[in-house]
């Protein structure tokens, strides 16, 4: 079709990110029930959503005809009180995916290139690509990011770095100290992406405050999410936190009305719930034990995480998969990642854990 | 700031959309309270959401640590249903905002054209200019569509033409039959956007059936929304329908989870309520009498409205505005659509029809 062949090259070249699963799309398709299915697929939060943002989200249904706050003064006022920030420090997005493109909307295009690592979230590449920017994949580093062989990637047309720390799907962690060296050593003019869509789930010996840095460094973006610890997936909130020039520049390519409103209410009390929080770490921590000794006594390779879920080498990825859909137990492919020999599992609660270590021998099989 | 001066220069240029005030940004400003405050400034349905989508959207909260459904199985097969199209036929949107966005990432980029008319809904400039390609503003015929001058406009470069039916925010309808004879004329490399956001107030004499069109016109991509007459603008729902091939480059700039878990379930179950659709429809026409016969009463121009909107002429906008505001009534001031002189008020309940009527002579000064 002429229309379609007219799209500039870099769109018609795209392939579509591929989510993980529904529950609702494999019980159609194997003629399972719903309730029989476990999902560790896509870094979900297994206790659901703590009840403040339960209780916010409820009450923000009684005006949902009328269109959210574009400004979202709630959500950015309780995430400036959270985080010391100012209001023009901070830009709200349909999950951290929208900060992404975002980033790629308005730093990037043609003649601009991006440096993301290899194994690193599969929208670094996609978002650049659809901004008709060049991508430069660094190879990887014990399936984790070589920031010196990033640094040395850097061209004259480098306009952004993507870093994932924790990185989704390998798990792997830079610690703090490594990354502040990494962004004094960034050019000024080159804009360092901190996704730390993860970062909840860190220990607290592994913890550190990439938002204090951005007052050093105003080429800095730290872009977070309520779609994993806080349990709003299906909400779409994340935000990125960054120099007011910056944040400034993404607003002008965010969409008007980008946060729906029980996500920007839901969101603003979430930040508050710590009780909620420690206890999915203090979940996540139990369940990614079960799951690694379970490994473990399978004589299977896993690489060790710092996120919700673990990466776990089982040679046939795709059949392995195969198998374990069959079982009503759905987790995630990565060969777009490179991976083909692995599938990433999410932690779950014990009970889903305890169900896929169960069906995986066969699987194995 | 370099970082942001190297950005791409028709990004640094983009004035950001102005969405009509929230009632809490008001209630804020002025120290007033909100539930004194009458919003009609954003063409939101004064009934609220009807009690099927209400209860969809209850119910969908219970997952709502699971991402969305990225392909919107159930809400597709609600509308391949409603309309009699095939599934990939339909592409999802966070709004038909999001669509309209898509079309612009997918179809345009420098060295490409957009059509649209003069006074024609802001967001087709805004994204094509944030795509990096040249917007042609086609000069309005009674503030409406010139449908022989957009024509005329087409370039070897035009990619896109953009049609709101009816237009916002001047309220004016090119009838179907035009409309048809329009897209026979139209050469089949030019994607011809028919944005219908507000076709569910047609009187039923207006009506015509333009995802009937797809079918003959490959090129012809019907843009709707659930933000209006649907009454679902909080949880930001929109579709578009065409041909398989453009709904496939569309989905390759999809960001794959942008409609949210209770949008997708209270929009799939809203298309069914036909009661309620009924019941905002005579409502509106009942208050745009109301309204009419109050700009009469004054001496006020207005334009005449096929939309959930009327837009008058009061000399100094931006004054009138101000002054409604410190009454604590919003509406929309559109000198950014060229027209200072004019203002636009949304539809709203017999009541707060009334209390805008009532202080608008105040206003007028």
């Amino acid at each position: 079709m002429r229309l379609c062949d007219l799209a500039p090259a870099h769109i018609r070249a795209i392939s579509p990110y591929q989510p993980g699963k529904p529950i609702s799309e494999l019980a159609r398709e194997m003629g399972l029930a719903e309730e029989s299915i476990v999902k560790l697929a896509s870094n979900e939060n297994p206790l659901g959503v703590g009840e403040k943002a339960r209780a916010a989200m409820q009450a923000s249904l009684a005006d949902i005809a009328r269109y959210p706050d574009g400004n979202g003064f709630e959500l950015k006022d309780a995430l400036c009180r959270r985080y010391g920030v100012a209001m023009n420090q901070i830009v709200l997005g349909n999950g951290s995916n929208d900060i992404l493109e975002m980033v790629a909307g308005a730093f990037l295009g043609p003649d601009r290139d991006a440096i993301y690592a290899q194994h690193a979230f599969a929208v670094y590449p996609l978002a650049t690509q659809a901004a008709g920017a060049r991508g430069i994949e660094v190879p990887a580093k014990n399936f984790g990011h070589d920031l010196d062989a990033m640094l040395a990637a850097i061209t004259p047309a480098t306009r952004v770095i993507f870093i994932a720390n924790p990185n989704n799907p390998t798990g792997t962690f830079v610690p703090g100290a490594a990354l502040e060296a990494f962004l004094a050593r960034v050019p000024a003019d080159v804009l360092v992406v901190l996704d730390e869509a993860y970062t909840e789930y860190l220990a607290p010996a592994d913890r550190y405050d990439a938002i204090a840095w951005v007052a050093r460094f105003p080429n800095l973006l730290v872009s977070r999410t309520f779609s994993k610890a806080y349990g709003l997936a299906g909400l779409r909130v994340g935000y990125g936190i960054g120099n007011p020039a910056v944040i400034d520049l993404l607003n002008r390519v965010r969409q008007p009305f980008n946060v729906c409103i029980p996500g920007l209410a839901a969101a603003a009390a979430a930040l508050f719930d710590d009780e909620f929080l420690q206890r999915s770490f203090e979940l996540n921590a139990a369940g990614m034990k079960q799951l690694c000794d379970g490994f473990q006594r399978l004589g299977l390779k896993w690489i060790p995480s710092y996120g919700n879920f673990v990466t776990f080498k089982v040679g046939d990825g795709a059949g392995v998969n195969q198998r374990l859909l069959r079982q009503g137990v759905i987790v995630r492919p990565i060969g777009g990642y490179g991976m083909p020999e692995w599938l990433r599992v999410s932690i779950g609660l014990e009970s889903e854990n305890a169900r896929f270590l169960e069906v995986l021998p066969a699987a194995l099989g």
